[in-house]
């Protein structure tokens, strides 16, 4: 199992993954899903990625290489991409080409073709922008309305997005909530777990203003899990106590 | 979509479950979902339902009609049981015999047999007790270690329950967590709306303490979804600051 999620703010994007991979549930790994393509000040670009590992790292090879592109005979890679609409046809024109590969051996052995992705970033120049794109290569766009996109075990770290992070939630705010939606996802499924990549980029300059990665025990993350929980167990012991001992109304 | 959660605390059990049925997303309706069975002081027994209605309501009126037991000559309901053990073998009977009736139709027509059930209550004398019985009518039992059980849409509302439920949590407090709990599906999956059933029974004299249906703008659930989603973003703006920014330390 995977979690990723990219929130999209006015201030910049933050794209949060888990490194947890497993093969049934008796072998278990740790494998960096987040992968980071950048030429500071030009442009950087930031991938998520969650299904079967070997499409999804088959699929990042492509776009690091390159695919060439029948048409105009040139090997189209995410660096070379003029613009992140392109570069998201790109991540999914390698999922294609990969599943052309290996997706009939795939169905021989009876693997699904699993995979997605969420891909966003900046070019000077143009716009910030956060794609998800699913395993036929085709995607959505993140938007104002719903500034953040999931891949992976998404409903767990669903509540506290859709109640917290709206548009103008300042950027280091958006990666404190993206940081609870991950914690509560690892509290409820095993299959995702530390250490969690963080990428957060600013809005307008092409650089990537924090790449790290949250390990076991550090302490701020610590803190949080602690805060969150003793805040949640003080929310819901500050709600009055249901009234209604004793109804029997029932039509 | 259905939601349902059963908790069984050491002063009783709550039953809670939404009532919204959908065929596709185009047809909307409401059923009840939560049913009681009583003889107050002599037995009360609460059944919740998930899946297809067609199939859910027949297992219903197999338990309360009675099954004929081969063996015994005996019509089996669940009001003659004599231990809530073997009324949980009842329903499980039950769902097998709609399954014998209507699976080979259901399958002609590519209708996949979808049923689970929690099902709990107390016969005057015995324990109390709460079951999850799934569409092949064998089941789980709850137990001190996870003092809950979930069916339908049961991912949204699991953090709250995994941080707040233990086993000495009171009672009117486990029906609170659980309304949060309900609260936070319906925020996030249309497919489970209200009204709201609850049913609540003191452990240790097989008698209702509560049976009621909140309906849509009932005040005190009103109020608490309002606590809860402002508690919410008070308790991540009490969070600090996450420290990482500038951090571009990755292996």
């Amino acid at each position: 199992m995977t979690y990723c999620c990219g929130i999209l703010v006015r201030d910049g994007l933050v794209m949060i993954a888990d490194t947890r991979t497993n093969a049934g549930l008796d072998n278990i790994s740790t494998f960096r899903k987040l992968h980071v393509f950048q030429k500071p000040g030009e442009r950087v670009m930031i991938l998520a990625s969650a299904g079967n590992l070997s499409i999804t790292q088959s699929v990042i090879g492509f776009l690091q290489e390159g695919v060439l592109n029948p048409e105009t005979g040139e090997s189209e890679s995410i660096m070379n991409a003029p613009s992140m609409f392109q570069a998201a046809q790109r991540v999914g024109r390698a999922i294609r080409e990969v599943r052309r590969i290996y997706g009939p051996g795939l169905e021989e052995d009876g693997v699904k073709f699993e995979a997605s992705f969420l891909f966003g970033g900046q070019i000077k120049g143009r716009s910030l922008r956060l794609f998800m794109v699913y395993a036929a290569g085709n995607y959505i766009e993140c938007t104002v309305d719903t500034p953040y996109l999931q891949i992976g075990e998404h409903k767990y770290g669903k509540p506290i997005l859709d109640r917290a992070i709206k548009f103008d939630t300042p950027l280091n705010d958006a990666l404190k909530i993206g940081l609870v939606s991950m914690d509560s996802t690892m509290r409820s499924n095993l299959g995702v777990g530390m250490p969690i990549d963080i990428a957060v980029t600013p809005r307008g300059d092409a650089i990537l203003q924090t790449h790290y990665r949250i390990e076991p025990g550090e302490p701020y993350f610590h803190d949080l899990r602690e805060r969150w929980s003793a805040a949640l167990r003080k929310a819901h012991m500050d709600i009055p106590p249901p009234p209604y001992s004793g109804s029997n109304v029932v039509k």
